[in-house]
């Protein structure tokens, strides 16, 4: 059996989207060309773009097709910079960011790069169950900050922030407000204007779209510069040849969105109880991570100290079931989860925590075969580890 | 008839290609994976890397897959900030960049911006035919200048760079050397060793791949700032979950360059000859813009002078034909061509003129087809235009 339940890392493509993207090869025209060929593409580049930002609720002019999330991200922390040399003019004397420890990594190292040249990066600290504290984060906002960015949805716990509630505060003092939402766009709704976000970051291929394009909202009338320049497309926000295939695949993805989130989202709840309790029944000394409720209803991580992630991924790969551990995009380092970290978890726990997230073409199945295998895989790799830690530290410390 | 004849501008992609991606549409995983799925997509990118190095001349490290051509010209451009303000140590003294009046907008307007930034950006000179002159290049080159980038292939004109001859000169001054040779690869023989460039920019959808993918050579050694960051995607050089249909497409038309690149270009030569002396025999007072010989075999740049370029393209389609004024990505813009008026062209002439760009899927009927029209619609235009000029300042300056 195979079972992929690795849906936050990405998706398969929805059937319909293969369709559309298949239909879509015949169609090849540049979409900045004048000619038959170009207004065609034109024509259809615009019709995705109004697809997506009726999905979010924007304005079409307010969506910028990007190349993926992290494109997306880094062009609006980029921005900043371009503020602070006079790109956007006054804008330059809030020289201060402020974000959370647990972003993903294209915010995280993108803001370190930032402190090199100049700007100032503050970080929110989360609860154990990954959710920001809005009193510390009023205590930090101020005149010198420009720019707040909050992930809306986690990808490695899930965990949501009340960004409606962060971004009114964070206007209040008069900065500009950023939420990447790659995880949660297509999961749960979400309407730009009812959060009042500036900017919003969007990816197709965690949404059974394609991978290598994602979009931008950004909020008209907002100072803006583009991260690739040198082009009129997308009004001059983002140069370089569309990628009409991977648009118009992300456009479908987002119309099957709106058809199916609402239906998934509660058959993935009732398949991530089973599998919470399934593994609580089965296994001992477990954690979840993550907000038991605020928390994206896909998305299952635990840990089981004494068993390392990365051996618990491989004996389930050898199984034919994909989990992860942390973020994919993380994956190659061995260092614990910035995110479980920040949680309050010790480095056992975070070394010993899997993600099981769980997307459209799971069944409860293949859930069942997960708590089937999971168990035996567990007690295996604790008893190999408990003979290794037995002498060691860590046994002490448990 | 359906003519397209705007192949500079875009390409349709290759049945091969189409084959190709349509089968990686059944592979979904995430490459930064570690289960079956995520090695399967990240052995089917390595594969791809492997072919596109191999038609370049580089080593798989060497090639970076980015978004786009303008996203590769953006990086090594902006590189060189990031060389000024210390990511990079040790390059920050050479604060200057040498590029040409005729490089693509993505050049021009990154490397104006760099100019914000406190970066020195030289033009070079072109002569009527659109090349560049060495003894100018060594009168620029000092201490001071870090980067040199010099276009492979003029996308209007076609005009060819010995990149070779400059790129020595460069490395001797101690600068490095950019080529967008966006034009070029899977036009002409491209060999990065022979060049001997550091860096060099390509696009899929110029040689019958997918919009939305480029990729960067970047020599082994060299200095190196991801624009995109946060990901260890790419060994760390661009962020971002890869466009893994984008990239296998890539590397799909990459290889049908291989096998159909040589005998394409002396078929393009030889109707490109037909279609010059058929303007040249049906239409008074023209100009070929471009070098005679140096030059692209595909592409042919004709001025028309008391004809605008923008008329003759939308009477053209009105036939079913595509053609170009300039750059697609300068359309919509009514300026005259930055490159014309760069070879010397005076603006009429610049405005008069249309780039016919033929490819893989042209023949010579549809050049005869081109021949029967053409020279109604220029004379029409004429008319037109001659009796609105007859009292204004074009009229006395003829
Ligand atoms: C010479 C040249 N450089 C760069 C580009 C930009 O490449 P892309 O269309 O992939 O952004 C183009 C094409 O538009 C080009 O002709
Ligand atoms: C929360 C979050 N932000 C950003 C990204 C990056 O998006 P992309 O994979 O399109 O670069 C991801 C996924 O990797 C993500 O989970």
């Amino acid at each position: 059996m195979k079972v992929y339940l690795d849906n936050n890392a990405t998706t398969p493509l929805h059937p319909e989207v293969k369709k559309e993207m298949a239909a879509a090869m015949e169609m090849f025209g540049n979409p900045s060309s004048m000619h038959a060929w170009g207004r065609e593409a034109r024509a259809n580049v615009e019709d995705a773009r109004h697809k997506v930002a009726r999905f979010i609720g924007a304005d079409d002019q307010e969506v910028v097709f990007v190349g993926s999330g992290s494109e997306a991200n880094n062009t609006v922390l980029s921005l900043f910079v371009c503020a602070s040399s006079q790109c956007i003019p006054g804008t330059s004397m809030r020289n201060a960011i402020i974000t959370t420890k647990i972003e993903h990594p294209c915010v995280l190292e993108t803001s370190e790069c930032l402190m090199h040249r100049g700007v100032n990066v503050e970080y929110l600290d989360v609860d154990q169950y990954g959710r920001i504290d809005l009193d510390q984060l009023k205590g930090m906002l101020g005149d010198h900050v420009g720019l707040v960015s909050v992930m809306m949805a986690n990808n490695e716990i899930g965990t949501l922030q009340d960004i409606r509630a962060i971004t009114e505060m964070v206007h209040e003092s008069g900065a500009f407000m950023h939420t990447d939402a790659v995880q949660a766009v297509g999961k749960i709704p979400v309407d730009v204007r009812d959060l009042g976000v500036d900017f919003l970051t969007m990816s197709a291929h965690k949404i059974y779209g394609p991978k290598g394009v994602g979009a931008l909202f950004v909020k008209k009338g907002i100072p803006y510069c583009p991260l690739i320049r040198g082009g009129h497309q997308e009004k001059g926000r983002r140069a370089g040849t569309e990628n009409t295939l991977g648009i118009l695949g992300m456009a479908r993805a987002v119309e099957m969105r709106a058809l199916e989130m609402h239906e998934e989202e509660a058959r993935l709840l009732v398949m991530k109880e089973v599998l919470r309790k399934g593994i609580e029944e089965r296994i001992d000394d477990i954690y979840f991570n993550g907000h038991p409720t605020e928390s994206l209803a896909g998305t299952l991580n635990v840990s089981f100290p004494g068993a390392e992630g990365e051996s618990i991924l491989l004996y389930l790969d050898l199984e034919g079931i994909a989990v992860s551990t942390g973020s994919a995009c993380a994956s190659g380092s061995l260092d614990p989860s910035h995110v479980l970290l920040a949680t309050g978890s010790d480095a056992e726990r975070a070394h010993g925590s899997i993600r099981i997230s769980m997307g459209r073409d799971t069944t409860m199945e293949e859930v069942e075969y997960l708590l089937d295998v999971l168990p035996g895989i567990i007690s295996r790799i604790r008893n190999m580890s408990t003979a290794y830690i037995k002498g060691g530290a860590h046994a002490a410390s448990r």
